[in-house]
C-alpha cells in the first residue's frame, strides 16, 4: 500500500521534521553551522543533538482492526501511523525529534475515490470512530492530531493523498477543478503547461493540498486583494458523514448564505472536501519589484497603510521590521524595509510601482536601487525570495537540534489599534520569552521577536511575530507552551484575531473561544450535528468541547 | 407614533408604489406620457388606470393586540399595516396599485433600541408569533411579506428605521460603525462631511439600508472587485431569539468558518442585523469614463470577458445589449455599448483607461467620443448616471398604470457557458412573454427582452435582463408568475444562480431549493434551530418548508 502524504515517488517524508526523509540535516552539517548560529544569533546549545530514528519511537498498539471491506484502504502500520499523528509547528517536531508520540491514529485511511471515502466514514460514524482529514500533515495548530477527547473507540487519519490531480481546465472563464488531495507542486505543474496559475503560494506550499487550503482559509503569496484561498475558490464538493455537499460553479452569487463560506475554515468539522473549481490566471509575464528603507518600523507601517488605501493593489507589499530585515538578511538591522512588488500577465507594471514608491518616498521612505524591470530579472528575484520563504520550515528542523525555540504568531487588526497592539504583544512575547528561557531582556544572548506584516487590507495589516530563543534542553514544549500562551492571550485581549491564516486547530482553542461570536458557536454546533449526527468529524477542533491541551 | 420606514420627516411613503406618497404619477401627466410610450414601446394600453386609494384598501383586522408594556413600540394602526405588507417587485406594485393586500403583518414594531427589539424578538418567541424584519421595504422577492405558512398565531414586521445612524468613524482604518435601519442617503449624507463615502449603490439606495443590503448581500455600484456588500464588512452585531451575535471588528481572519458570511444573505432568518463596521474610503476625486461600441452583442461579450481578466479592475465596466441600449437612451440600437469607467481618490486614472479602451478596440470595439478626463466634468456624467439608474425605479410605477409589465431577471455563470446560457434564457423568456401576452415574437408591437451585465468577475458575468410587454388589464399578477417561472426555471437548469444580488425571499423559493446544495440547506437549518429555536425568524424564506405562492 502507498503510504499517501508522506510518500511521494518512493519518497519518504521525515517522521519528525518538515520535508522529506533523506533532507533532514545529518549530524556534521549541523556540527558545521552550529557555531555560525550561535555567533548570529547570540545564542544556541553548545551540543548538537540528534532525533530519535523512527524505528526506536515507542508507539501503542492500534486499538482498531481494519475490516476486510476495507482492506485495501485502510492500514494499521505503525510507521504510517507515526508519519500521520502530528503536524508541523515547533511543538510538533521537537516532540518528533525526541520519539514522543503520545497519540497516534490507530488507522490510517487512503480513499482513491469518494466512494472509498464514503465507506470510511460510513465505518467511523457506524463505530463511533474520530474521523480526521489529512492533506499535507502541515498543520501548525494540532489541526490533525488525534488529540479527540474521550468518547471514541478510536481514531482513523484520513490521507487524501489519492484523491489528486487536476481534473478539468476552463481557459475561457480561467477557472480548473483540482481535486482536494493535490499538493502545491502538483497543482501548478498541471497548470503550467496551460500557462496558467493559481498562484497560492502559502509556505507550506510544498506539502500541502488544496483541501487543506480550503479547510483551514490558507493566506497565500499576494499581499493585497486575493490574500486568502477564500476569494480563488468558485465551488466546493464535500462528503460529509450524511451526503456529498457541493455548490454550484458561480462567479458569485447572492442567493442565501455562502455554502462555499461555510466549508471554508471548517477544519473538517463537517465533512471532507474532495474538490473544488478555483480561479486560475495566465502565468505573469510583467513584474517589478523594489525595497523601501524606513528609519523606524512605524514609519513603514504608515507607508504600508496609506498604499494599503489607495487602491494600487500591490501584489507585493511585504513590510519588515529592522531586526526581521537583519534576520533574513533584506536589511542591515538600522532600517525597517518595505518591499513593493507589481506584477501583471498583461502589460508592464512600471507604472503602478514607480507610485507606490513615489507614495512611500512622501512619507519619508529611501526607495533603494530597482531590482527588476523587466521580466526575467524580476522573475529571478521573485523566484529566489519564494525558495528562500518556502526553504524557512526546513532551517527550523535544524534550530530544533541546535537548540533554538523558534516559533510565529500570525494575526490581524485594524489601523487604528495597529500601535498599541504591537506594544503589548512585542512585550508579552519579551517578557515570556525572556523568563522562560532564563536570558536577558536586552543585549548579548537576548530572544529575537520580530515583526513582519504578510497581508495587507485596506483596514488594517496581518502582522507575523517571530520569536527566536535558546531552548533548556529537553523542556522545549513546556517552553513553547509557555510562551504561546501569553503572546496568544495578549493578541486576544487585544483585539486581534487569534489567527489570520494558520487556523485554530486544537492549539488555538482556547483563544478562539474567547473571540468568536458564541451565537454563531452554537449555529455552528447545530450545523454540524445535522451533517455529522455521530459527531466524528475531527473532534476537538472549532467547537467541541476543547481537547487536552497535550 | 413614528410610521418609521414608511415615513420620513412627515413625507409619506406611497401605499404602493417604489417611492414616496408625494411622487406617485397622476393622472394628467400619465395621460400626457401614454402614447408616447405606445409609440416608443409599440404596446401598452390606450386607457390609463389610477390606484385604490389607501382608504379604499380592504384591510383584515389585526389578530393581536400590543402588549401594554410595548405600547410604545409596537402599533397596530391599519395604514401602517399596509406600508408593511408587501416589497417592491412588479408583481408588489400592481398588487398594491389594484388595492389587493392579502396578507398584513398583524403589527409593526418600531424599536428603538437594542432593548427594545430584544422585548419584540421575546414576544415573538413566546407568542410564536413571525418576526419580519423590514428595512427599507424594497425587496423584489417577497422577504418581507407576511406570507409564514401555518403554525403562527400572528406576524409582526419589525421596522428598523429608528436604529439608524452613524455611531463611529474611524479615519485612520477607513471604516464606520453603521447603525442597521440607516438609508443609503442618511448613510453617505454621514460620511460625506468627512470626505469619506461607502460608494455603495444599489438600485433601491434612496429606500433600503445597510441592514437589508447585508441581509441580503446587496450588490453595489463597483462592476468588478468589491461588488457585494460581503466584501466591504468588517463586523457585524445581531439579535438573535437567544441573544447577541457579535463579531469581532477585523481587517481579515482565519478563525474558523466566518460568523460574518453566515449572517451575510440570511434574510432575517437568524436575527435582526442591528449595526456593522464597513470600510469606508475617500470620495473619488479623479474619474474616466468612455463608451465603446461593438458591432455584436458576443463581441461586447468577449471584450468584457478580458477586461475582466486583465487586473484592471475598472468601477464600471457594463455592457448593454443592442436593444436594451436604445432603450435607455445608451445607444442607437445598432450596436452594443460597453460603458468603461475607472476611478480614484489619489491620481489620474487615464491611464488605466486607455488600457482599457485599447483592449477593447483590439477587440473590435469602436471607442466613442471621451466622455471625460477631469474629476467636475465626469462627476457630472456620473451622476446623471446614477440619477437615471435610481429613477427607473419610479418609471416602473407608471408603467403599472399605462398597463405595461416590466420585470427583470438576474443571475451569474461562467464565461465559458455564457453564450448557450444566455441563448436558452432569452429563448425561455421570449417564448413565455409571447404566449403570456398573446403579443407577436417580432415586430411591431413584440415584447423586449434585453440583456446588460451589471457586475464582471475573472470567471463570469453577472447577466441582468430586463423584459418589457403588454399586460393583461386584471390578470397582471398571473402573467408575471408565468413569465418569472419560466424563466427562472431556465436561468437555474442552464446552470445560474436564481439571484446574483436580490436575494431568495419568497418569490425564489422553488429554484434556491433546486440550487443550494442539500446538505448546507440542512446544515443551515441546524444553525437556525440553534439560535431561533421557537422559529419565529422569517419563517417561508430559505429553508422553512415552502410558503404559499400568494
Amino acid at each position: 500500500m502507498s503510504s499517501g502524504a508522506a510518500e511521494r515517488g518512493g519518497r519518504l517524508r521525515s517522521h519528525w521534521g518538515w520535508g522529506w526523509a533523506d533532507r533532514e540535516p545529518d549530524r556534521a552539517a549541523l556540527e558545521a553551522i552550529a557555531p555560525v548560529v550561535r555567533e548570529r544569533l547570540g545564542f544556541g546549545a553548545e551540543r548538537v543533538e540528534v532525533p530519535v530514528p523512527l524505528d526506536a519511537v515507542d508507539v501503542a498498539p492500534s486499538r482498531l482492526h481494519p475490516p476486510e471491506s476495507l482492506a485495501g484502504i485502510l492500514s494499521g502500520d505503525p510507521g504510517e501511523r507515526v508519519r500521520h499523528a502530528m503536524g508541523r509547528a515547533y511543538r510538533d517536531v521537537v516532540r518528533g525529534f525526541r520519539g514522543h508520540f503520545e497519540r497516534v491514529p490507530d488507522l490510517v485511511a487512503y480513499p482513491g475515490d469518494e466512494d472509498d471515502l464514503r465507506r470510511v466514514l460510513e465505518l467511523c460514524s457506524d463505530r463511533r470512530l474520530a474521523a480526521i482529514p489529512f492533506g499535507g500533515g502541515t498543520s501548525v495548530v494540532g489541526g490533525i492530531e488525534p488529540r479527540v477527547g474521550h468518547g471514541y473507540r478510536g481514531t482513523v487519519s484520513i490521507d487524501l493523498s489519492r484523491l489528486s490531480g487536476i481534473v478539468a481546465i476552463d481557459e475561457v472563464s480561467g477557472s480548473a477543478l483540482i481535486r482536494a488531495g493535490t499538493t502545491g507542486p502538483a497543482l501548478e505543474d498541471g497548470l503550467r503547461p496551460h500557462g496558467l496559475t493559481l498562484r497560492h503560494f502559502p509556505q507550506s506550499f510544498e506539502f500541502s493540498t488544496l483541501g487543506g487550503w480550503i479547510a483551514t482559509r490558507a493566506g497565500g503569496h499576494f499581499a493585497t486583494l486575493q490574500t486568502h484561498i477564500d476569494d480563488l475558490v468558485d465551488s466546493i464538493r464535500a462528503l460529509t458523514p450524511t451526503g456529498p455537499w457541493e455548490s454550484r460553479r458561480l462567479p458569485g452569487s447572492g442567493a442565501g448564505p455562502s455554502p462555499d463560506r461555510m466549508l471554508l475554515g471548517s477544519e473538517g468539522i463537517l465533512g471532507v472536501i474532495t474538490e473544488a473549481w478555483v480561479q486560475v490566471r495566465p502565468r505573469p509575464a510583467f513584474k517589478a519589484s523594489r525595497p523601501v528603507l524606513f528609519g523606524s518600523f512605524a514609519a513603514g507601517v504608515e507607508a504600508a497603510r496609506v498604499i494599503a488605501q489607495s487602491g494600487l493593489h500591490p501584489s507585493n507589499c511585504r513590510l519588515l521590521d529592522p531586526l526581521e530585515a537583519a534576520t533574513t538578511g533584506a536589511g542591515d538591522g538600522a532600517a525597517a524595509v518595505l518591499i513593493l512588488g507589481f506584477e501583471s500577465a498583461f502589460g508592464p507594471v512600471d507604472e503602478p510601482l514607480r507610485l507606490a514608491v513615489e507614495c512611500a518616498a512622501d512619507l519619508g521612505g529611501t526607495p533603494e536601487a530597482e531590482r527588476a524591470g523587466a521580466a526575467a530579472g524580476a522573475d529571478s528575484a521573485a523566484t529566489s525570495w519564494r525558495s528562500a520563504f518556502l526553504e524557512a520550515p526546513y532551517l527550523r528542523d535544524s534550530l530544533v537540534a541546535l537548540g533554538v525555540i523558534s516559533e510565529t504568531f500570525e494575526t490581524a487588526i485594524t489601523w487604528d489599534r495597529f500601535a498599541a497592539f504591537h506594544d503589548r504583544v512585542t512585550e508579552a512575547a519579551r517578557r515570556a520569552v525572556a523568563e522562560v528561557c532564563d536570558a536577558p531582556a536586552d543585549g548579548e544572548g537576548a530572544p529575537r521577536v520580530m515583526c513582519r506584516f504578510t497581508h495587507l487590507y485596506p483596514t488594517g495589516p496581518a502582522p507575523y511575530y517571530t520569536v527566536l530563543a535558546k531552548a533548556r534542553r529537553g523542556a522545549e514544549v513546556r517552553q513553547w507552551d509557555e510562551i504561546k500562551s501569553a503572546v496568544s492571550e495578549a493578541i486576544v485581549s487585544a483585539g486581534g484575531t487569534i489567527t489570520h491564516h494558520h487556523a485554530v486547530g486544537r492549539d488555538h482553542r482556547r483563544w478562539y473561544d474567547l473571540q468568536r461570536p458564541d451565537r454563531f458557536a452554537a449555529a455552528l454546533a447545530g450545523a454540524k450535528a445535522a451533517v455529522d449526527p455521530a459527531r466524528v468529524m475531527n473532534p476537538g477542533v472549532l467547537i467541541d468541547p476543547a481537547p487536552p491541551s497535550v
